[in-house]
């Protein structure tokens, strides 16, 4: 690890920070390690217990994610930094604690977690992306991790983003592009996607990604595992590095991403049991609550087809389908259509908000180490057509709009009051081709309006078929007249690569709640995958093994 | 009542349009009704205690608050407008509804409520204390009115508020000044300052206000009453009515003003038990919370003598020496000091942010008719050192250092992890000469933290001694050094008057709980009030009768 990091402030080109990052983070991937895959074949959930019992030790168990995350970086392009030494010592130091006492130090006493690059840990770099931002290093913890440090957990690994953080990808200058384990002229999503293949290999478990327009979800539908993003005011986000701080216009969150939606039970518990309020005002001091008398005899689910704006490609019909007709079989719920309601404004408000001051403070990142700007980045700052330099006066008014359209939306599910959660596709299609991830509408709307949505797998339907059987095209192309220059390119993709082209990649959908229910939430999403026979956790084998 | 209203947009002049509010209020002014000491004497509690039973009818009692109210008004001008028509007809048709069911609608069933003008009544004015605003007729009620209503509430008197909603006290080109009953040479406070000398003349037993830095606080203050500010997202704004719509960098809140502490509280329950998140999604979704197990055997109280910025006048400092001498006479309490951390600083946060837009929307909305300034608006639009124009850049800027400011307040709180409330001021001094309520830092510095705080009267000093015993200056006018300039006004003002100035000047104090722990707030006063044997309930004979 080279002591004098190259930084644009201390005279070095883009170019050369950025290769300095790279050498830095190879230096920090040193096998061999053992890797053991009876361990990172394991979820999160069962890893703790084996752990708090003493069955397994926290090092036997942080060397196997190691290695792993090392072959994973190897595959796939998904590691900023690698914390050996830390996370070793660590490892020892709970050991020793065990040993001493015989008990665990917390609910997640050893237990490996992976953490998105622009949350921040103490003495180590802290860029979110931006090759300016080389040599910026953390003072502290972020608020979320002390928790989680105090709970027992084992940090060993940083995770990419890509420039800006505002990509449904992870390409950046520093560390450029993570690609989809299951087919790599795909993406792993974004903006936490180093994250979300890092989970979807197995290399990790239990992973925290941010999310402002679907940045933990896209990772995880792209790489077949659950992702949450709470609703906002739950979990703390003091400590993270980003852009226009002090901005509230839409707020971003953190969250789980893991291979079993107990993973992501057992964190949402654990960091809200820590009363994270008390130190972050900005949070609701509310409880992670029973879940009990939540929804009644019968869960009633409405079901978002189509969102109006894009329409999805056929495996995400086809999966769609699927599990309707599942739930359908079964007395414990009822299915109803829920019909969008002007999502496409909905997007047009959202983006207007994104970037209040017309980008300025994101392009400022961005220029001032000279670094080129990534194809998302200009589609999402210099061709988004919402985006505009507010005054107070346009900002306000722009809220008070956001407002309203939030207002409209609660009432339409009062009108529907008996309905418990929303199931709809987490994107247009399953994972895009690289820098193809441009239509953010299935995750963006539950940002705006701040309602908690998971994503999860489907595992029957793991990936796009092989024959491409039942996916050929909905329409014949030369007739489907496209509702939008949006809808036009996600067609557009689909009849240029079709089935073959999508090959491999895990299909995912996602389920909704109102705001506040995030226990419901994740209930609700138990008791549909119990009941159908659905997956709760991404299998322990993967195609690529 | 006049069917044609004045307006500037009909193309009348400001004098002319206020001239004719004034009129209309008299004209709704209709004596004699019955006046009835038992019902005005009786608390809201008791009041539906007895409207429940079907002992008084919504009839009885509504007229005698109509009939009280219309003396406040020709006491101390505190009624934009009586409902006497709709009242009477709510009152009949909740009688028809008893007799034939033998059971109240709800838990407020015929209990007469009054409301601050700027609250939307369906049909009604909604000036906001703007001459140019007069005419525009609210299309539905506030969702606060529309959940009380379904609780049975029967409003009857519109209260008065000043030009701008953003002085500390009430006195606007519309409807005059409102006076203080208990001294008339004092202001009754504001911004809720009609709904204060209201409920201060029992012509109200709850009423609603609005506060975004101290604006139901100071009215109770200084009416002798209890007023409460609940944590922002708990209870409904939607249809208030104010300039700067969309703006959330400091969230005004909506709360009761009572004669007694259970008024209060059940004003926050019937409220909250209402879910009004559900129609109204930028709240909280969050019960009204059972307070067992709130606090341990032992309440902890921590103290503000003085906020360091300016000191208060002898009457407060004595009774909080008489509380506090009294929590300490009893084992249930712990007293410590609570040394305030940058009071000034948070001063200098809050008025940076009260009008991001340099005050234009406000200004226009004074302009646009032609009305003149009035003095209190002018200090705090014109004459306010902090107020800047922001751009959203600096606007994010100030936002930050808002959010790091109530950060180091948590932590201050953390450090003091076992103090459960902070007992502090209500203002510099008893009820202000009019024109001299210049000083806003003991109530906006819980705004700014967002912290819910509930002024009480203290009732064996219900007012400043007519004889000045033990309120003779802290100091030597001549030797004493003002640390500012609003320490410097604050006192000049109590060596101009002296005790015999504020002559019956009820005396408050103001109890304050951290963020959303507003049940447990209203607990700690309850155990303060009962304990030390301070009252529960302002008292059924005042001073004028």
């Amino acid at each position: 690890m080279s002591d004098v990091r190259k930084t644009i402030a201390g005279g070095a080109t883009w170019q050369e920070v950025a290769e300095d990052r790279r050498r830095h983070r190879d230096a920090t991937d040193r096998s061999p390690l053992p890797e053991d895959l009876s361990i990172i074949n394991t979820d999160v959930e069962e890893l703790a217990r084996c752990l708090a019992s003493g069955e397994w030790s926290a090092t036997i168990v942080v060397r196997a994610f190691l290695r792993r995350a090392s072959d994973a970086q190897g595959m796939v392009n998904c590691v900023a930094e690698l914390l050996v030494d830390r996370a070793l010592e660590r490892a020892e130091y709970l050991d020793c604690y065990w040993m001493e006492h015989k008990k665990p130090v917390g609910p997640l006493h050893g237990v490996p977690i992976s953490v998105k690059e622009h949350i921040a840990m103490k003495g180590l770099d802290l860029n979110a992306g931006f090759v300016s931002w080389v040599g910026r290093v953390a003072e502290e913890d972020a608020l979320l991790l002390q928790i989680l440090w105090d709970a027992g957990a084992v940090f060993y690994a940083r995770t990419t983003q890509p420039q800006t953080l505002m990509h449904l990808e992870t390409s950046s200058n520093l560390y450029g592009v993570c690609a989809n384990p299951f087919n790599t002229s795909l993406t792993a999503g974004g903006s936490s996607g180093g994250e979300g293949a890092l989970v979807g290999l197995r290399a990790s478990v239990l992973g925290i990604g941010t999310d402002i327009g679907g940045s933990i979800r896209s990772p995880a539908a792209n790489n077949g595992i659950f992702g949450f993003k709470p609703t906002s005011g739950r979990l703390p986000v003091l400590g993270w590095s980003a852009p226009m701080e002090g901005c509230e216009a839409i707020l971003g969150t953190i969250g789980p991403l893991s291979t079993s939606l107990e993973g992501i039970k057992l964190f949402m518990k654990t960091v809200i049991d820590g009363k994270p309020w008390l130190r972050s005002p900005d949070l609701v001091a509310m409880d992670w609550r029973d879940t009990a008398g939540m929804f009644g005899e019968k869960l009633k689910v409405g079901v978002i087809w189509d969102d109006g704006v894009v329409k999805p490609h056929p495996p995400i019909n086809r999966a769609l389908h699927k599990v309707i007709g599942k739930l359908q079989k079964s007395q414990k719920f009822e299915v109803v259509d829920w019909i969008p309601k002007d999502h496409g404004r909905a997007w047009s408000i959202i983006a207007g908000l994104y970037f209040a001051d017309g980008g300025a403070q994101t392009s400022e990142a961005i220029n001032a180490s000279g670094e080129s700007w990534r194809p998302l980045s200009k589609w999402i700052v210099k061709e988004n057509p919402h985006i505009k330099k507010h005054d107070v006066t346009s900002l306000w008014a722009a809220c008070a709009e956001r407002d309203e359209y939030r207002r409209q939306y609660a009432e339409l599910w009062n009108e529907r009051a008996d309905v418990d959660v929303i199931l709809c596709p987490a994107g247009p299609g399953v994972a895009p081709k690289l820098d193809a991830a441009r239509y953010w509408g299935y995750t963006s709307q539950w940002n705006l309006l701040d309602y908690p949505a998971v994503v999860f797998p489907i595992r029957d339907w793991v990936s796009v078929r092989k024959d491409g059987e039942g996916d050929t095209p909905a329409h014949d192309p030369r007739e489907y007249i496209p509702r939008s220059e949006a809808d036009k390119f996600n067609w557009a993709q689909w009849d240029m690569y079709g089935a073959k082209g999508y090959k491999g990649a895990p299909i995912s959908l996602q389920l909704v709640g109102r705001r506040y229910d995030d226990e419901k939430l994740l209930a609700a999403l138990e008791v549909i995958l119990k009941e159908t026979g659905l997956p709760t956790a991404a299998p322990p084998t993967r195609p690529w093994n």
